[in-house]
């Protein structure tokens, strides 16, 4: 099985790791010198963020973009690969210089989320009280606990109101959490492929990818970080991203891209036949390479748990507390985020009293649509903000 | 993980075994005394395949009808429950005394394909040659060889030409192989929710199933029949069902039944929180308890490989090969097996000179709606079949 690929080199974890080359990375203390209280009851000791940021914040700081990422991004939504950042950003048709979310106008920043394992405290960072990694210890996060962290860090850096806050999928949760939690920290708001509360279809398939993981034995309970190259949870890793890679596309994109070609002359045999097959081996391997078991888990629950009624009496209350212009994109062919998630959003912030801007994008891209669609998202987010975010009281404009 | 079900006790395979209760099946030699040879190049030694019959085959054999089961179903296609047969018939709101497919009148045969686990010869059947079970050494079966075992049946039955053959799914796969490779033998064809071959994002399932079983280290590369109960390949085999029970269904169906409602009292951990995690969970062990996971893999393999076009120059020219009126019923909601691919038989079927009659069954169940939906399905298989299946030459009638 998965006979093309390396295996015995595939790391216990792909989670980025102290010593290793921060690129573009910077690290922001969210509680320096004590515990930082979660949602769920649970705390972390002095957590950080790992963050990334493009273009100058003006001298009224209100040019700032957050833009939040999405279950396996990071904060590298721009740029180049290189030392550090193995792949180049993950919305680099989105935003860079000269593109829709232009970083020589806006001062754009992208932080890992708390939980992830590109640089923010996560489960394969060291426990302080036992100099260990936390592995099976690791509370789960929600998404609110994410955007608090990411409040610690807007202060940090001087913003006190976003531009905008922008984001896709889980990045959409959090984008939503601010207007709700926030509602006067940000004079705008993007939410592309998302939804105000998971889906049953949503929680099932993370279940699945929980459920593929905790099988394999290398998995551990969660604790493999000393296991040696090779012997990591990663079959059951790339299982659950397998998944994932299917329900994040569509039958018209597999079947345009791979048909039923072969990758050799058929055998009637169990190994891998079809291209397909490969390309679900590529991927699964792919992601073992730059994530951890253990992040994978609990941001999947974080996604689960997200509903904006929770504690705040109904999904139609928490979304009166939006006060800002919305723009809400869909992909027509999303399965997984479909279209009436996304309509039953702009409905509710209208329901509020929001404006709301609905982008329907005709693509057959399904859930990836949003990351891939870009040249088409672009132009409408561009617009979008240009007309949402007026000039200040002082006239200056960046 | 599965906290709430008993795992100690699940048979390393569910397959019926020689000596349990027989219940309704029969059972008939393949090939007595030599080898069958299969499309792959490989053969297997007088194998023989379970049957059921409902109904009495008339003087002239005029009134039989073929039921051909999905992948999980075996012979017992209507009916209770009872010993032998731990559910009730699986398409008995189609096939029965009185069903639109009415016993009283046809002579109903049902038999579990070869390859399978519910009496017909598979790889938890012994061997022959060792007397062990086939195990890892069972070879691939297509469904092409399924069909031709059912000939063998056919023929010593005293049927020589079917009134109907009747499937849906991988049921349909074997139908429609019916009328392609012995296109005199039937009189009409009925084919709900399948295609004239699989898709990628079929074979993308199937992959990912078949990696599911094959992570996990008690498949011990398909030789597992020897395990305690709770050591088998128990936990790969559940998620592998998992994932398939969501392709089956639908995100309309799975927001109506579970939506977001929880277990019990909320905690913010990564053990089962909602409902439907506690369903996916119980129908993974469910269907441990009467499957075998090796014949899980070859089933889904014998799918991947279902293409009529293979060996006969194209799709076009195999369909072109079918003579009798066919019935092509799809779901719309189906997004494993999606209207187009039944537009698309339908389409083939016609141009070869077949009158198809189309049923479309606006419906949220999804694939599984060609079980589901028989008070719909039913009236118009039973009108297809009475227009159909003309009186025969000597004007005797069932």
């Amino acid at each position: 099985m998965i006979p093309h690929h390396r295996t015995d080199d595939l790391p216990a974890t792909g989670a980025w790791r102290p010593g290793e080359p921060v690129g573009s990375r910077r690290f922001h203390d969210v509680a320096p010198g004590r515990r930082f209280q979660l949602e769920g009851g649970g705390s972390l000791e002095a957590p950080c963020v790992a963050y990334e940021t493009w273009g100058r914040l003006d001298e009224r700081a209100a040019n700032a973009v957050l833009v939040c990422h999405a279950l396996t991004g990071d904060s590298h939504a721009s740029g180049r690969s290189g030392p550090g950042h193995p792949t180049a950003g993950w919305w680099d048709g989105l935003v860079g210089p000269g593109r829709p979310i232009d970083t020589d106008r806006w001062f754009v920043v992208c932080a890992n989320v708390l939980g992830g394992c590109q640089g923010s405290t996560g489960p394969a960072s060291e426990d302080p009280a036992t100099g260990r990694p936390y592995g099976s210890t690791f509370p789960v996060v929600t998404i609110r606990d994410m955007v608090r962290a990411q409040a610690s860090l807007a202060d940090h850096l001087g913003v006190r109101t976003w531009a905008s806050v922008v984001g896709g999928s889980m990045g959409g949760m959090q984008a939503l959490e601010w207007a709700v939690m926030y509602p006067d920290r940000l004079r705008s708001l993007v939410l592309a492929s998302t939804t105000a509360e998971a889906s049953a279809l949503q929680i099932a398939w993370s279940h699945i990818g929980r459920m593929a993981v905790a099988a394999d034995p290398r998995f551990r309970g969660g604790d493999y970080y000393d296991a040696a190259p090779g012997d990591g949870p990663w079959r059951g890793l790339a299982v659950a991203r397998m998944c994932a890679q299917v329900t994040y596309r569509s039958d018209e994109v597999f079947t345009e891209r791979f048909h039923r070609t072969l990758l050799h002359q058929l055998e009637f045999s169990l190994d891998n036949q079809f291209d397909v097959e490969g390309y679900l081996d590529y991927h699964g391997l792919k992601l073992v390479r730059r994530f951890d078991a253990n992040s994978y888990l609990r941001l999947n629950r974080a996604m689960d748990l997200h509903d904006v009624a929770r504690g705040r009496g109904s999904t139609a209350t928490a979304l009166a507390r939006v006060r800002v212009p919305a723009l809400v994109a869909a992909v027509t062919s999303d399965g997984l985020y479909p279209p009436r998630q996304q309509e039953a959003l702009a409905a509710g912030l209208e329901a509020g009293g929001v404006e709301v801007d609905r982008v329907e994008i005709d693509s057959p891209h399904g859930h990836d649509g949003f990351l891939i669609e870009t040249p088409r998202l672009g132009p409408r987010v561009a617009a979008f903000l240009d007309r949402v975010t007026p000039l200040d009281h002082s006239g200056a404009r960046p």
